[in-house]
């Protein structure tokens, strides 16, 4: 609900199957919270590339004309978070290209911290580009390497940029999956019949049967060709800072990254924040469906019954008509409606992933009271969210980030909740387990993996509550 | 999941309010699982009516524009449940029709028993048909009744029929609501402004900010004009027998029905399971997202602690493409999939609102057992559907209902399950409370309100799996 | 260009052919002239009848997949005028209805005098319509009709009715075409392989390859089923009156009516008009398309050359935007543009077949006078239209028709013409051979054969310039 | 009718007018015969560039909703002719691009024919193509080009490449006109309210009520901002070799280029080739539209009378629906029907503007024959085409166009006609008069103003008949 930071992407890739481009489809559609603004794919047979794409979810965009359209037994594909605009068309991927020795498909998950400059210097030499994306700029470096061969083309390129990515690229005669040194965002490596698959989360290999090898580690470059996978590891190592956001909110909870469950580590972060913030209640319920993994572990740790409080509109569109005589509430009324029955004359104990600006959540407290809750205890199973994203995640400015500027009871206030309490950094370190000194936590900390000017950022777009 | 028996229809009715087309559009919005083949809406302006309709969910039938083309102060609206086939858009509600003393509107929830043989003796006799739903036998009958005045030609028409309906009604000087003497289906009447609402269920209500003024009775007719409200009790007065399957699966867990909230019975019948039919097990699971309730209840009274044992892909829609090469489950796994590092060892209880033809059962089952579960103990929320419904629920024909022609153990022994209970008929009866003897539970046990000849019922269509 | 007076309609019916819906869309690509609003199909395979319409031209409305849709052997279609308004595609046609001895389809070519009247008293016994189409009550007749079989149906409703129409019904075993007493519109019978095709006009039956056996004769009635065709004249006998207004603009001149090609028709008004009204001058051109069979006539008579003066945009759609700095003549300049090197300094007479409220007239006498022509003699090849038509012309009322209420002087004067003259009635009448005293001319002469009360008409649209 | 030759596009340039827009789009309706595939508008608005293409007719492409997102008062456009393709939207024009110093749009009629060994050389250094035009290239050279300023850069990269070009550039600043040295196409520059047009063809600035200043000279660049406009020719001069297919066929007969007008040129020919083919007939006739200037001519010269032959069906979409079994002649009964009562029994001379495959004129010659012609004499207003045209036409290769492997006699004896003659050569040339030496005849002469080598050219598609 209040998950509000949004992914950028989901990446998928498929070599050697006969229905690549359909298992890149059902992959995509398994990958589909990490993007629903455009969806694409793009397909390899023989020597030709075959690309579709458009604005929407992939079932939405990707008809059984259009996938006919898809032929061969490779295909990478591409879902791409929601914003609105003219161009966004232009910005979907897959990018297709052709350079001097053949053509390239890309599909790119995370955000480049250097691009503009790079983007500079290339358009000053003449390059021209069709989009704003900082994926282009990794095409034009490829197009413009002098290296010899398309693997060596790409770590030229990827050597040039800094920042996330989880990559896969396709040519005529392979596919290359790399991951930043730093590993910021998920990619894993299976197999599926004859052939491989590299996915962003291992849910899509359980949609279509695929078998997980292992992760892609960070820093590494794997090709897949007719002669099998090989690996590389072509970038200067680096400390992995795994975002942490993936396991707070983005993974899916039936995802497995690093060896870790993410339902299994939100249950964690419930549990660690019933053992740093125990409050006396009646009932534990979630912000659906974002907070429950983490409402039942709080509710596990703490004694307190776990109950379904607010019940969650399944149907909601991407647009809906406001009337203009307003409604209270009216944005949060549309995804949930509080179960009067259960929460009147309560002491409730309401689970969310994270507060970003606040507004949503004091939405909620207030639709909470109005039927009858006694006592409102608002408990995140984040810390607060004080710094920018610059690696993939779509944050607001600092500024529209509330507790980059306001201390927990000014928020608890602003909410007007009985109380706030956030899980610490330290005990979020702690539910990680293994993972603990590789996560990036930037957005609490401000310890930036990769310095940035945030001045000289451009951010992606303004942030928008629900 | 599932829950494949289909509710037909919701409706929504507005009246004397300046934005009424926009509420009856985000009452259809919080009324959209009740439907979602088709929807549509008709506003009243002046002596003037404006209709729009299409087929798919409100959101995407009624646009900006379309809405913008329904002025006025009054409208009705109807959500239909999801089918196929070319005829379907004549068959979409509201019908709107012009008879000798002006223009009808109407919205219809539920299903006729004798409509096939009126419509025979109304074309004999020279009636047009535009459809094929029973509803417009509705209108035909008020356009050819001699009775004075409007709300005497309904009351003459319905004395007719037999059969289960929540109607709503509008003409160019009042809306009528008016639900059958056994009251199958719920309606309630609200307030909203200065002005009146007529819905399905109550969750809509809360939506458009209406208050509740009470559910209207069953065999009453409730008429709103400028004058205010009124009402009637045309019809010879009958027991009630209300769906027990709104109160297992159908309505929104948040709504009230009979006085009654939802997702608490639910609950109940959860706990009314655990007591029936114990089972020593690690954790309890649901079908998300309708057996969800169930659990809750079922976990507490037993004690196993409730766990998310399966993920729901939040994002299907309608229409998927299915490899060539068959994935083992993959209808059940697009929607599905079981979180491994939970099941896998363990001793589960899953629990469902209902078992119809046990295919979707049998691929549930398969999917735990390969996470690695220990034990699978199957628990259904509601007593086996032995019957097939007439009054307004789409159910498969009787061969179909495993349950009419197997024995429990053989269902279980079909789904490949540890165990399999049911709760006892008397057992949901109890769950129900004040309620135990007004509902209809002929789909379990036969007991038709109303009696019906199998043969000649037109099965309004196959039952589908998924 | 000036011929703002529209025809109603085409239509088209196959039987007995492997590919009937496929030979009615081709038919009705040739009559596309008789109606550009909407356009539809109905089909008949075994006892089933299949319907495919919408708004816009055939080729547009019916594509691959929708031609797939319409099976079987006999097919009838139907093109209709353009208007705008929310509910044309309810009124487009064919209809198809349910009555108690099976299906009809229906379509209609002309206008009814009485349907309102009809129709109220349909509507007051309970009778409920689908669109405000006078083709409609046709269909109410037939199903209320006490008559035996499906023909006999047929005659109890038509004596019921006055008016214009050439009809095509179809049931699951014959095809009717009929045409009223008066035979106000054409309808001709051919022969297509084993089969048989009605059609509005024989430029049709060149198109599909089919052979003219007759035109259907005014007020019979022919019926075509398996055992071949028979024909009936069930109505009392009337005078002849076909509309000289298809001779003048509406059919194409490709085709023959009553024995008459269209075309030489054209030129023999233009060789009468020369002889009526020679003047000296150096050229003739036409309003193209519809002016220039007239002006090779009146060039051939006259001895003065004909050229073309005046060049047609071929590629003007239905809508256009129009720039909000007003463009001088835009709406005439969109279509047509005269030759500037050809006409100026010259002495030009301009022929074109009708002046209805003289604005577009107005418009080209000044395009023309802009590339600097010397003097421009308007010469029209039908009489000054001062009267409505309520025979399925589309005319506006009489107010709207410049020639009820100015004379020949005042409206040269209008469109600034050095001269303007039309043929005669006498003169028209002469011009069709053997035809001349079976017209109807009530549009210039105000003779209805059909007496009708102008203020109890419902005009079907007010006139459109351009 | 049977010129299949097909004109490549048309260009239109507005500078400095509140409706810059609108314009472009009415001047591509008046362009519209130059090119039916695709259509765009690109708008410049303070510093921002604004773009609306897509498949189709302008009308059908640029609807009010896209009009309004084109604002500014500097805007260009474009139509492109017919053809097919998945990748054909990328084909469209206007191109727009990024490049050092800000942003270009381009259009462009006309064919380079150094263009792919150019490209070749651009994309081996880096750059990146999103389409297969040539007019690509030029904008890959703007944006490499060291030279100082966009004029500078214009006329450094127009040095490179050769072949055939009627261009207009838009940037931020300024608009910017040229044609090659050789003008082949027409280009012509025009003064409408404060400010400028550029047009391929004067028939567009009548539409818009522009006044036609000069036609852009051979060689010419012509640059418009705020200061006015400015002339250079930076470009080493050479004969003009104007493309005469334009006055054969392609122009429209409302349009004067180099001073002439199109359908009195066509006249001329049809006059030149009476004096040159003389026969006895009883009717002149023409293919409408494109035949029926010259058959004037011919008419007038010969004393034979015109008249209207064949009529053409103004209602021929993109695409029909044929039946299976085959209709005779079907492609060109789609479009022309030939008037029976007419040419029964009569020598009839056929004027057509040229042969191509020969494949139309065969049937057409068959279908007056049907209808009874005694003698059919067909009369070409242009020179048998022998060479294929890498300029700008599409044109078929060599081998497909008769007239290079068949002799007069052998073409007449394949169309089946009586006798077939072509105007000459030298009597084209003299048709045009003070044009006569200023023309390219290469694809009657194979006198090719710039070498090209066959092949190495690839054929922009195949020809395709009707």
């Amino acid at each position: 609900m209040s998950g509000t930071l949004k992914e950028h992407c989901g990446v998928v890739g498929i070599y050697n199957h006969p229905e690549a481009a359909n298992l890149a489809y059902l992959g995509l559609y398994a990958l589909q919270h990490r993007g629903q603004e455009s969806a694409g794919i793009l397909s390899l047979d023989g020597n030709k590339m075959f690309i579709e794409k458009g604005m929407g979810k992939v079932a939405d965009v990707i008809n059984q004309a259009r996938l006919a359209q898809l032929p061969g037994s490779a295909a990478i594909g591409h879902v791409r978070y929601s914003t609105s605009g003219e161009s966004s068309l232009a910005e979907s991927q897959p990018l297709m290209a052709k350079y001097a020795s053949g053509t390239i498909g890309i599909t790119h998950n995370g955000n480049l911290i250097n691009a503009e400059r790079i983007r500079s210097l290339l358009v000053e030499d003449g390059s021209i580009f069709q989009s704003t994306t900082d994926s282009e700029v990794i095409v034009h470096l490829i197009a413009r390497s002098r290296a010899a061969g398309f693997a060596q083309r790409v770590i030229d390129s990827l050597s040039k940029i800094e920042g996330a990515y989880s990559l896969i690229f396709l040519t005529e005669t392979q596919m290359i999956g790399t991951r930043d040194p730093h590993g910021f965002h998920p990619l894993a490596l299976g197999r599926i019949g004859d052939g491989y698959c590299i996915v962003s989360e291992t849910c899509a290999m359980d949609l279509i049967g695929a078998t997980l090898i292992r992760e892609i580690d960070p820093g590494e470059m794997v090709i897949i060709d007719e002669t099998g996978i090989k690996s590389f590891r072509p970038f200067p190592s680096q400390k992995t800072r795994f975002c942490v956001f993936e396991y707070i909110y983005f993974a899916r909870p039936d995802s497995t990254i690093h060896g870790l469950n993410v339902h299994m580590v939100r249950k964690e972060f419930g549990r660690q924040l019933a053992r740093e913030s125990a409050v006396d209640a009646d009932v534990v319920i979630s912000i659906p469906d974002s907070g429950t993994s983490a409402a039942l572990g709080y509710a596990e740790e703490s004694g307190i019954p776990y109950d379904i409080g607010m019940i969650r509109n399944r149907y909601v569109g991407r647009t809906f008509i406001e009337p203009k005589q307003s409604i209270r509430h009216f944005g949060v009324k549309l995804k949930l409606n509080p179960v009067k029955e259960l929460l009147s004359g309560k002491r409730v104990i309401v689970i969310d992933d994270s507060i970003v600006r606040a507004t949503t959540s004091k939405k909620i407290v207030s639709l909470i009271r109005g039927v009858g809750a006694r006592e409102i205890h608002l408990r995140i199973s984040s810390p607060p969210t004080c710094f920018s994203c610059y690696y993939g995640i779509d944050t607001p400015t600092r500024q529209e980030l509330i507790a980059s500027s306001h201390t927990k009871d000014q928020i608890c206030s602003y909410v007007e909740a009985d109380s706030l309490e956030y899980i610490s950094v330290e005990g979020m370190r702690r539910s990680v387990g293994p993972m603990g000194d590789k996560i990036c936590d930037a957005c609490f900390t401000g310890d930036y993996p990769l310095p940035v000017k945030e001045e000289h950022f451009v951010q992606l777009r303004l942030f928008d509550s629900i």
